[in-house]
């Protein structure tokens, strides 16, 4: 698509550094003016250091929720623009802030398919320490998470579901800003994560958003009030762009689940299609999967929505459908029939408990920092096989050496530098503590 | 000399991401830290966007006495630091903000160095609007502002004073970060002003500096709360590095003197050498001219600071250090003796009062801007013969078409674009206003 270029409008062009005195002053931006920011970015004409000083003047000022919206709206038009629309069917995304052993996408999107929505994710492959959806669909041999965005649409018209990398021909202006941002100690700021998320998301042409943001030890935003504020500005600024959002702020103050790794996540992801697996996961499966059908107009009523997701995963059309995405994208599909077939580590082996009490904290970055440590990293070559089980978690009482979890491991040295995160992770206390709640708030 | 490299202590240098973040959360650098980072941008190692963030975030974090004193120190030690002290006679300088009209250091530099003061200043080329001290005594054919550091020092030995360009030796790393600050509206920040002109004036060998700290709508500091700071911060960096400081706040709410330009600010000072001209250079040309005789120790009492200033105009002598010094730097001196030997405008016309009433307020920055039109620029060729005489100032009654001021003019085209700011910088008033105190504080 051709962008509006600012030259045919009446818009006398400012100093970049006159901007950067005006958001610095804590002044709005007009529309012309994000406009032509990113307009200018996109074209590489604003110098990196003008971005630099811009973003941590939005930092400190923040953005109005007009502006959030224009900056948004701005980016997610910096590229492909992805045009559903001649899909019958609902379209309805989902995204989550990220946390650690959080496997719900790979629940989620065939749930979705099952129940008829159409389903266009693209995954971030910026993740730092948690391994990403596609990092764990990578386990299955032949799966592939590249894709053109035509067949890309072409797999969303035929099977309706897809879980592909993140396609740089969307918000072009958005991976230059966030790249920078990286570098400069600006990610932290509501208006810029909320405009960097919905740009990327909106152009994937979903007509509806749930977002999952997490809050605590495991997530980037360490402050709950920090994450209902994220919550209400990324539903506010979808609302304005005419789509529907609902987002859910939720716990990520330990690991989700029982397993941290790449097969290890993706064994437990088939268990929950399968209605099995830890309480926890099958609660957010559950909400997340309810928001989506309601939101798709799929079910109306809450307990429509409970019923429509329950009974896809246990009539197994929901596992199907995973099935069905990963054949169209080249995978071995007998490994999700066998999860077996999954390579295994050479070794496993105990966390013991250095005494005995109640898990009282587990610090999940520090989970996520020692599996990357073990070989399940996001960046270079990853081991398919490492990664921990069995956690115990917020509230178990343990006896001293039993085992806070296992550790699916095949190099001695990367045990060792792995085992202090582990081991620092884990906080034990004589009383039982009061376990947080999973779903903290609901935004809408 | 040589910089003390950190590669000889125990440091272990933090990504410069992590110092962003760090003063972006209002935390306090340690002194390795901010020599590191000035190392940094010394060796070209921290880019641009890294250094604009960091900037950003000093805006509006700010930094700690401590810091403050840290940094100016390091951007000092960034390049050559003269050392004067082989010569024995008091060695104090002087620095302005800046304003306009202001040509007092015209008239302070000869006067210290007749009352036995070694003035060793250099002048900023960096001044925006404002004609320099430099861009006045350049109207003094043959007379030579760039001086080498060696020639430099022998001509303060032997004649005890000199006004000469900002050698580019002087605090390196402050000049890159300067550049850099004014493309990211970072410029008005205490703590970053305090260091970049205390960084070049304690590198130029004084043991004393008087400053004189101007606020108002012909400074760069608008407000006086803030200019207070400023004095504030600066004398207590100063003292930190074991200089003598006294700093006076006064006012820029109108242009000092009676005239702005170079050639006819040039006249003015030599009027002030002689003991006449406009009350309120006097008044300052005294005050300022006091506090450096008594930082110096030439003289003890207030009264005593009165009177060797007094003396030194009246006797001549402040005169006749000016020719030396002029002399020394290849000016042809007989200027000086015949003031109307300067080139004059070939116009000269009023700017009439629009109705009758009283001077209310002079936007000084709005007069600098119109004489800068007129072709007395700071880039470029200088007109040397044009700009404004004979301001009517604050509280002076007119009558309708009287002229508020007479404009030196060679262009007719010019001459219509400055008008409008001439015309704009004048209010008049039924009523007589309350002139506004010319030195408001003292900070010592």
């Amino acid at each position: 698509m051709v962008r509006k270029t600012l030259s045919t409008r009446r818009f006398i062009k400012p100093s970049y550094a006159y901007l950067i005195e005006k958001k610095r002053d804590g002044q709005e931006f007009t529309k012309d003016e994000i406009r032509y920011v990113i307009d200018s970015i996109l074209d590489g004409d604003m110098p990196d250091y003008q971005m630099a000083a811009m973003a941590m003047a939005i930092f400190f000022q923040g953005m109005s929720a007009q502006e959030t919206a224009i900056l948004t709206e701005e980016m997610m038009l910096s590229g492909e623009v992805i045009d559903l629309s001649h899909i019958a069917k609902p379209k309805i995304d989902k995204y989550s802030t990220g946390g650690v052993g959080d496997k719900t996408s790979l629940v989620l999107v065939p749930l979705a398919v099952a129940s008829g929505i159409v389903i266009p994710m693209m995954g971030s492959v910026d993740q730092d320490f948690a391994v990403s959806a596609l990092d764990k669909l990578s386990a299955v041999p032949g799966f592939n998470p590249v894709m053109e965005i035509e067949p890309f649409i072409e797999q969303l018209e035929r099977i309706g579901g897809a879980m592909v990398r993140q396609s740089e021909e969307l918000a072009p202006a958005d991976a230059k800003l966030y790249q920078l941002r990286k570098k400069t100690a600006t990610i932290p700021s509501l208006p810029l994560i909320t405009g960097s998320v919905l740009s990327k998301k909106l152009a994937e042409g979903a007509e509806g958003l749930v977002i999952d943001v997490k809050w605590g030890n495991g997530s980037f935003i360490r402050d709950l009030e920090q994450a209902k504020q994220l919550a209400r500005s990324m539903t506010r600024v979808g609302r304005s762009m005419k789509r529907r959002c609902v987002a859910l702020v939720t716990d990520m103050n330990q690991p989700l689940g029982d397993t941290v790794g790449t097969a290890l996540e993706l064994k437990e992801a088939i268990q929950l299609l399968k209605g099995e697996g830890p309480e926890d996961l099958q609660e957010l499966v559950l909400k997340l999967g309810m928001e989506i059908v309601r939101l798709a107009g799929v079910a109306g009523s809450t307990l429509s929505a409970k019923q429509t997701v329950q009974r896809h995963i246990e009539d197994g059309t929901a596992l199907n459908k995973l099935k069905e995405i990963i054949a169209a994208q080249g995978g071995d599909t007998s490994y999700i029939d066998e999860p077996d077939k999954f390579p295994t580590a050479q070794h496993i082996r105990k966390l013991p408990a250095p005494k005995r009490g109640y898990v009282h904290t587990i610090n999940a970055s520090q989970i996520a920092k020692g599996v990357h440590l073990l070989g399940a990293g996001a960046d270079g070559k990853i081991d398919f096989a490492v990664g921990v089980s069995e956690i115990k978690k917020v509230g178990t009482q343990v006896k001293q050496g039993e085992p806070l979890m296992m550790i699916h491991y095949n190099d001695e040295a990367k045990l060792e530098q792995a085992l202090e995160y582990f081991k620092a992770a884990y906080r034990l206390a004589p009383k039982r503590p009061t376990p947080p709640p999973l779903i903290v708030e609901r935004v809408a």
